[in-house]
Order: C-alpha cells, then structure tokens, then sequence
C-alpha cells in the first residue's frame, strides 16, 4: 500500500472544486452547500459551472468545465439525476479525477432505471480513471483545511473525530446535537450509496491522517467484508473506531434496503465481523459519540480501577453504581490516601470512594485532590461531578446584588485559570477524566472544561459507558497489536 | 384518607415563610436561596430572622420568629446543625407546623453527635406537630404558585413533571439540564434524610395535585417498604411513576451508606419493591426525564403499532431498529393507506413504514401524513425524523443573501403555525407523537415543537425508549386498575 495515493486523499484537500448546481436561489440545495464552502474559509479555487447566469453567488460562472481553463481537483454535483452521467463524461475529458455526486435517484430507489444509471456512471468514472463519493450523499466536511460541501453550516471543527456513515443525514445533521455538546470534529465523510469510493477506502485514508484521532462509522451494510475488516484492524490497532449498526433485525433491514438498497445481515453476523474487525460496536450515534469524545481528548484507561470524585451524594453514588455496573471498579482508598486526602479537604468530606468533597467554597480543591489520587497508584482514570464556576448559579444573586458582576467577572478569569490547569492533570498522568455536569452547554464551568478537552455527560451512565469504551479500546488495541506482531489470533479469520 | 391534610400540602403552598439563613451577603447559601424566593415570582409574605441586620435584601429581618408578630406557614432553615434543634422548638412555640431543613450534619454524617441531633430534632418536631422536610436536603420548587426554595435559579416551570429525590443536586441541578431539553416540570422535593417526611408523604400528596402528570423520583434507600409500596399502588393507578435506584451492587451501596445514611438492597429486591409498587424501574436520570417527557405531554400509547415518518433513511432505519429492538412493531402499511399517502407525497417517498418522504419542499405534507396515518387505525402512535423550519439551517446563506432575513421570518411564522397544528393531532386522535431530532435547543423546529408540548429526543434509541415506556405505562394502569376492581393479582402482595 505504501506510496500509493488513495481516492480519498485527494478528494478531502482539493486545491480547487468545480461547482454544478448551485445557482443565485438560496432555496435549492446547491446553493446551500456552495453558501457553506464559501462561509466556511475554505482557501482553494472554487468555480460555479451553471448553464445561464453569469455569476453564482458573486464568483464568475463557467458554461461548462471546459471553460474553466485551469485544472480542477474535486467536482461535485448537485443536479438532476440524467444528467449526471454525462456531465461525469465531461469532467473526465478535461482531466478531472475525483468527485462528489450529491445527487440521488440511482440504486437507492430500487427501480431499474436508477440501476442502470448508477452503473452507466460507474463506467463513466471508470473509463476516466475518477474515483467518486455517492451519489446519494451529502458531501464532506474536513475542519483541516477547513472545507465543507455539505448543507449543515458551521462544522464544529478543532478535534480529532472522524465521521463516515452511509446516512447523510448521520453526516450532516448530527452536527447541531455536537455543537450543542460541545464535541468538535476533523472530519466527515458521506458515502452514500457507495458505487465507487466505499467505508474500506475511507478506513484506509484516515489511518493516514494523523489528526484523526477516533472515527466513528454509521453501517447499514458492509458490502466488502473481507477488505472491511483487514482495513478496520490495520485502523484500529492505530486509533478507535466505533460503529453503529441498524440493519440487524426484521425492521432495520427492511428500511435500509429502501434506503441505500443494501441487504442487511442480522445483528449476530455484523457482531461477528465488527469483532474480528476490531471495531467497537455502540448501540446508537449518541452513544458513538459519547464513546469518541473521551477516546480523541484523553489518555486511555489502562485498567479497571476509577476514582469517583464528587460534591453531591446522589451523582456520586449514581457514578459508582454505574461503574460497577460497566465492569469497572471503585476501589477503596488505602489508609495513606485518605489521610493525605484529609488535609486537603474539609472535616465533612467522605474520603474512601466515591470521594464525597461535600460542600466546599474553594474549588481549588478539585486539582489537589485530583493529583493526590493519579499520583497514588491507586486508580487508572477519575469520574468527577461537581466543580461549579462562580457565575453558573447567580442569575437572580446579580439581579439583588449587581456588586456581584465585576466581582465575578474576576472571580472566572481566576477559575479559568484554574480549570486549564485542572484539565492538563489527565494528560500530565496519562489517566482520563472525565465530567459528568448537569449544567448547560453554555454555563462558564462545562464550556471551559469542554474547551480544555474534558469530555462532560449528563448522565452518569453515559460517564460510566464512555471511560468503560477507554478501556475497552486500550484492551482491544493490546490485542490488535499481540496479533499483529504474530500472536495467536483470537478470532479464526 | 379523604378529608386528611397531609404534610406537604401546606408545606408546598405556604401563605407565609419565615427564612433563617439569608444575609446580605450574596455568597452565602441561604442568600442564594432567598435570591430565588424574592425573583421566582412567589407571591406570599417573606419575613427573613437575621441576629444582627435591619434589612436582609431590602425586607426587614426580624431577631426571632416571635418578632414576625402573623401566622408563618412555613419556615425554612441554613444554620449551623447545633442551632437547629433551638430553632426548631422557638417556631414550634410561635405556632409554625411546616419546615424544611436545609442543614446538614446529622444522621448523614454517621457519626454520634449528628444522629443524636437528628434524633432530637425530631422529637421537638412532634411535640409541637410541626412536619418537616430534611435535615440535608436543598428545598422545593413549586410552579403552581412560582415558589423556589433552592439555590438553583430559574426552575423550567410550565410542565406536568414532578421530581422526589433523596439527592439534593439531583433535585435542583437537575434543573439546567432539563432547561436545555426543553422539558417543563411543575414540583420537586428534595426529601434529604427524610428524618420527618418521606418519600411516601410525597407519593401520597402527589396523588391529590392534579397538575402533576408524571411523577419521577431518585431513590437511595425505601424506608417504609409496605407503606411505599402501598402508596405508589394509588398513585401509579393515577398517573406514571418512574424510579432511578442506585444503591443496588456493592460501590452503590457503600456509597448510598455515606450518603443519606441508608442501608440499601440488592438490585433484585428492589426491582420487587418497584415491580409490586406499580412504579417503572429506569436505568438512569436522563432516560428517567425521557419517560417522563412523553408521559405528562402525550397521550399513551395504548398498542405496539408505531409509525416511523421520516425525511432521511438513516435516522428511519435507526428509529425502525430500535422500535423492533425495544419490542415495539413498525407493521409494513396496507395498500389502501399507501395509495392514500402517495397521493400525498412526492414520487420518490418510499411509503411502507418507515414512510420515507425523501426531499420534499413543502413541510405540510407531516401534518396530512401524520392524519393518514393515525386515521387509518392501522398504528398506535408515531415516531418522526426530520421536520425542519426555514431557517434552522441558513446561517451562511443569510450572508450571502441578505434578502432572505425578511423573507424568512414570515415563513417562520407562518411555519409557527403549522406546527402548532401539527402538534395538536396527537391529541385529536389521542395517540402519541415523538420527535428526533438533531438540531440544537435553540432552533426554531425544535423550540417551536417542545412548546406545544412534543417530546423531542436527540437519538433514535432514547425516541424509542420513551415511547414504549408509554405503552409500558399504559399495560401498567390497565394492570393496577383491575387489581383495584378486585381482579387477580400479578404479584403476591
């Protein structure tokens, strides 16, 4: 494989993107995406191609790809399907070798005509030597260069998560709900109904990009299995990878075959290649998600030993509850650790673990505690709940005391300061944290957490199943590599 | 027990309250908490006791209860724990029957001293017939007269939702998180050591608040077993109750004990105590508030049909699976209902179930597919994906198109209207709807559907789980009911 150029590679950095179907009506779709590349940042050339108007969206529009006159790398085509395959014919004369067709009404709608269409543009593509995403998809997101073809705007790019799925729906759309909670991505990639390019090609791309961190696929069908799991083991034994799967019983298969027109297997054979893949399978995109975020921010956790820190005995208790429940432990400090933990806390404080601060105006505390247990040998990660900025709770405070507001305001560059100092412990031990927080997205505590790269949950079970993915990854990865370096497999493959 | 007045019913609507705690200064809790009181909009007296100042946040602040010279309903108490006890007794003489106790330091504390003093709290309590929630509790929060006793600002009052919790931060922290999902409660007690009132008390007042749709509690330890299970019989014979119990394995357990002091039980033996109590076993908070949503905003689902309506394969197939995976039916539409639906959709729609809109322009067409669907007698209730208003999704396109602003908000308004419609057909036919959807809390779809009262969920497992829980609910009742009647017995008491 070395030396050579996947189709991905240069499909997700292209120095300049061809543009059918986008035109001066904010109402079509076309136009949505092009709006998108524009507002993005993107800094490549882009070039309208529209059959009339002049300018699209104040960039010059060229009659056809010929009257571009310069070389493009990517096109992508929103435009009716009958005439896509012959549009891909003229793209493939002017030297064009990589595309993006937005487009449906081929395979997908499991009527001969769409059929034989899909396979018309196969050969096209085939005879020019253009390696394509789709059609039927929704386009590409890549926060490195920062590029997005898709209608969803604003990406939440800046982290390390890469996201393949064969729903555009799955692609684009899942954006607002990781906005909402603060997760950041790399990239993106919509499939579609996968007549060229396919999830092996894009396992195979992402091994490659190093700011990949965690990839996340969602799976109605795997259409090549054998290359699927030989690529997902090389990619797993690098980095996680996490997917879902829907097509495993009598409903999920029926939809997804009206969907992308693939015949689904049942849960248990997915199950089975999944595993021999070394991908993690997660129960639904929430949860993926939740199990991507703590792997792309944080260490892994190398054993089954996670403090619980807290200031509240209901959450406290939840968090060990599920833990244990997860397989995990919660393992009682020794008498050494409780006394150091005892002159750093206040005399109300419940020190075995769960470490129970109670309440406890300096939030200080938080980091002393926090490097007193990764230091003592004890645990492998911490689950914390508690630490609150000085601002979160005041809404009616300022409105009695408007003292309060300058106050605070130095009060939160202070707490910044400390929770970027707090959010560097995991890192500096190589043990995960991770904060389960009810607070809001947009409470100063969760946003300067979230923004240091600690991963926060609202729900002590979903704190509990993402840590239990760390070490269910860190044990996978073990496995992977035993394998690789020519251990006894587990699995027959 | 007709004609009885029980503990809480003056405790949660008070004419008066006494406040022991508050002082000028804004870090204290007690201030925080009287913050809340004087903004939430409560409209009875407030009478602050303070030792030394004149005023306590611009009301008089009288030395002693005895100083307040009128009928005090209710007092409420932040003091040291030594105090309390005095406290108490000095109100008892006034002619006080209801408090709450904020304070911790008792029986919590396993430790002599704060069990002596809780035991002795209590013992001045029933000399003088006072009831009392606490000690170690955070307050209540009552919508139906705009009172909020805790130090959490801003309750989402407005709902159905009431909230029992031996945690104190799962009682009021909980607050921000609902806020962001949109969900609208309307009562929350925080019982803390339920040294006086208990969960039981609370399950009985419950009963008699007909505001109250759906009732969810936090449950450490039950400590009248009989007398609860008894009490939820009545109670979930009425409307739903849901519980988060997590002292069921060892961490939980050991952690439970420092908590509130309470001994709690193997898993299984609670799950009997919930099973014969009529109340709906829940695996954490947020899927607690998921039941919860659905079932004080929609009618039930009183069968397994459900409908899957959808814009986007991914998420149909997803919401298919999961529906089918949680025991649940998505039956494939007779010809007669699909000819009906395609007279109403667009050529590409895929019309089975999930009924597959694809891309269609025209919102309206929900609102005729959702009356096809629950007119024809062929479902139960309805799942839907992929709803959009205007300008969900138009962020760069108002860039570049200025000219759409205007434009944009008439649509919005006219598609206000429209989905207020939409929303109204669930309880026209008297079957439920639920939403996923992605998009953010503060996008106008999402906003505008969780006002009318529509669950909205961000994943197709959570959609899916919610809405069973509502037929679960409904073979509850019908099971409770004809116990009630004098039929046989599921269970042996």
């Amino acid at each position: 494989m070395e030396g050579v150029v996947g189709p991905l590679d240069e499909l997700m950095r292209p120095s300049s993107i061809a543009f059918y179907g986008a035109s001066n009506n904010p109402l079509k779709m076309g136009t949505m995406q092009l709006a998108n590349i524009l507002e993005g940042g993107y800094a490549g050339r882009v070039f309208p191609i529209h059959p009339s108007e002049e300018r699209v969206m104040g960039l010059p529009a060229y009659r056809s790809i010929a009257e571009v006159g310069e070389p493009v790398d990517l096109v992508q085509m929103v435009l009716p399907p009958d005439l896509v395959p012959g549009i891909m014919e003229e793209c493939g004369r002017c030297g064009v070798r990589r595309a993006i067709v937005i487009s449906g009404g081929f395979k997908e709608t499991l009527r001969r005509e769409g059929v034989d269409r899909e396979r018309q543009l196969r050969e096209v593509a085939r005879r020019y030597g253009i390696r394509f995403l789709g059609p039927n998809c929704v386009g590409i997101m890549n926060g490195l260069i920062s590029l997005n073809t898709t209608t969803i705007p604003e990406p939440p790019f800046g982290g390390g998560i890469a996201l393949v799925s064969q729903s555009g729906a799955y692609t684009s759309m899942l954006n607002p709900y990781l906005r909402e909670q603060g997760v950041r991505i790399c990239q993106t990639i919509s499939v579609g109904n996968e007549a060229d390019i396919d999830i092996v090609d894009c396992l195979e791309y992402l091994l490659e990009e190093d700011a990949v961190k965690a990839v996340g696929l969602y799976v109605e069908t795997v259409r090549r299995p054998r290359e699927f799991i030989a690529a997902a083991r090389r990619l797993a034994a690098a980095k996680p990878v996490a997917a879902v799967y829907v097509g495993g019983n009598e409903a999920g298969a029926r939809s997804s075959l009206s969907h992308t027109g693939a015949l689904a297997g049942p849960d248990g054979i997915y199950d089975g290649i999944f595993r021999q893949a070394g991908v993690m399978r997660v129960a639904d995109m929430d949860l993926m998600i939740d199990a991507l975020w703590v792997l792309s921010t944080q260490p892994l956790l190398r054993g089954e030993r996670v403090a619980v820190i807290t200031n509240s005995g209901g959450p406290g208790t939840s968090l060990a509850y599920h833990l244990e429940k997860a397989g995990l432990k919660v393992p009682v400090f020794s008498d050494a650790l409780q006394s150091r933990l005892r002159s750093i806390t206040t005399p109300t404080a419940s020190l075995s673990n769960p470490l129970d601060i109670t309440f406890d105006p300096n939030p200080g505390v938080y980091k002393d505690i926090l490097e007193a247990v990764f230091s003592s040998g004890e645990v492998d990660g911490a689950l914390l709940y508690g630490v609150f900025g000085p601002s979160d709770m005041a809404v009616n405070l300022r409105k009695r005391f408007p003292e309060l507001i300058p106050f605070e305001r130095k009060m939160e560059e202070s707490f910044r300061g400390f929770l970027a100092e707090f959010a560097d412990i995991p890192r500096r031990y190589g043990m995960p944290l991770v904060v389960m927080s009810l607070l809001e997205g947009s409470a100063a505590t969760k946003r300067i957490l979230v923004e240091a790269g600690v991963p926060v949950y609202q729900a002590a079970a979903r704190a509990a199943g993402a840590i239990r993915a760390s070490l269910e990854y860190h044990r996978l990865r073990e496995r992977l590599r035993g394998e690789e370096a020519g251990g006894p497999r587990e699995e027959a493959g």
